[in-house]
């Protein structure tokens, strides 16, 4: 299934694309695409129902696909290449850090530079979304845990993360830096999260083009190493990092201006377009 | 006012002190003490109600005094006698760190150490509470969006925080490890948050002693600074920092093991009481 959440800003329903990528309202089966939507026993309720019997959706805006997302942890250095593109070496363990959900767009929506923000990159990254909560699970059940799949967008301000004092939060949580979506696909679409070609342009032109193969610590991994530090719960979004050619890995480094547009997309997860506006 | 969350986990109900300071119920007003709750409206609207004729609420749990939060920020280093027990130096500028919401625990709650942990470490710290949406604001405007305060334990993994790769978010989001309240005092009954006096002690001796007078950078700073990188949010829980007499502090050093009791207080703002157990 795509699951999908449309309609203004704060006010999003619950809706799932048809065999026409046409989006039919689920309002009539759930309150929300979220935490509680997303146990296995929800998620077989909805593929039971005939999606071409459900109320058809004209055109109407795309809002991060996962409602009520209680925490969002990403994993930092996790593509070999990006991680020599950072001048940085790849880790031993994952490197976690968080985005405040603040941060939290629609996967289409307008991205905003912070005040006085010079150097404000881009990331494409595969995110994942919890199912059902995860505590001390091992690698091999890891999957269980997990309900499905879709794109983030882990937008960074390089001088607030890493020139500023303390930690990379600070550069990762501005408003507007975590567009999420189109599409949650549920995973039983995804026959093999380690093999997912993704790119990113920015104005038309390629800057990032990788494959999910090359990363470091995969997504089985990432359940089991993280649900020992912290549980993870029902709508919860890990972000397993970003392959070679964000703007700062450029020579000269490339940052976004307003007017820039970005365009990003993972193979079966769809395409997220953001215009890049000043606050 | 002070306001609490009394009840089961999970299912805490909303509530206000008397002024014996015992829990008055106020489910026949507002339906949780959350973001909502908190705007300088509803605060007024609450402020007017009767105390002694709400319902009385017998012997009973408080949980997390803010409910529905949307995240925990914390400041690092944030007083100067801390940081140079923990061999750091006093920062330019704030040092932002996060600790996830599933973290969050009632002030009495028992403390679970992970599995494996050894350096598992106290931090009293003063919180405070966002009542409006907060951005780009001045300092001189910054108290105008805090609801209140509260205490919060910012207990920590040391070892996963500092000797891990990556960011301190993994020794501070543990589960059970952000005891919130007992009270969120609301802030006319706080006339100074920098002249508070604050102590933390466990298995009865006192390891902390301290006063929000030596915070580096205090509450009003803290608001503005941190607006300029995300919006605050109402409900939003930001932590200012420790004073001296960490367990990582101590020569030689003092980790939490099974069976200790952590007791801390903060002036105005009530006691939290945890037993430690292993998980």
């Amino acid at each position: 299934m795509k699951l999908v959440r449309f309609g203004e800003k704060g006010d999003e329903k619950p809706g799932i694309l048809d065999d026409q990528h046409r989006i039919r309202s689920l309002e009539d089966h759930i309150y929300d695409i979220d935490g509680n939507a997303l146990s296995d026993e929800m998620l077989a309720k909805l593929a039971k129902i005939d999606v071409n019997s459900l109320p058809e959706v004209g055109d109407v805006r795309f809002g991060p696909c996962v409602g009520n997302i209680g925490k969002i942890l990403c994993i930092g250095l996790n593509y070999s290449d990006h991680a020599a593109e950072a001048g940085m070496d790849v880790p031993s363990e994952p490197v976690l850090f968080t985005k405040a959900t603040s941060a939290i767009n629609g996967p289409n929506d307008d991205v905003l530079l912070p005040r006085g923000s010079e150097k404000t990159d881009w990331e494409c990254e595969l995110a994942f979304v919890i199912g059902k909560e995860a505590k001390y699970v091992s690698e091999e059940d890891a999957l269980d845990y997990v309900a499905g799949y879709c794109i983030l967008n882990d937008v960074s301000e390089r001088a607030y993360q890493l020139e500023n004092t303390g930690q990379w939060v600070k550069g990762k949580s501005c408003d507007t830096f975590a567009p999420i979506g189109p599409w949650l696909v549920t995973k039983d679409e995804i026959a093999d999260p380690q093999n997912l070609s993704m790119w990113l342009e920015v104005n038309g032109k390629r800057f990032q083009e990788g494959t999910t193969e090359t990363m470091v610590f995969g997504v089985k991994h990432l359940v089991s190493y993280l649900s020992r530090f912290m549980s993870l719960q029902p709508g919860d979004v890990i972000s397993t990092g970003t392959p070679p050619g964000v703007g700062m890995g450029q020579n000269p480094q490339v940052y976004l201006k307003a007017g820039d547009e970005m365009s990003l997309g993972i193979q079966g997860l769809g395409v997220q377009t953001q215009k890049v506006v000043s606050e």
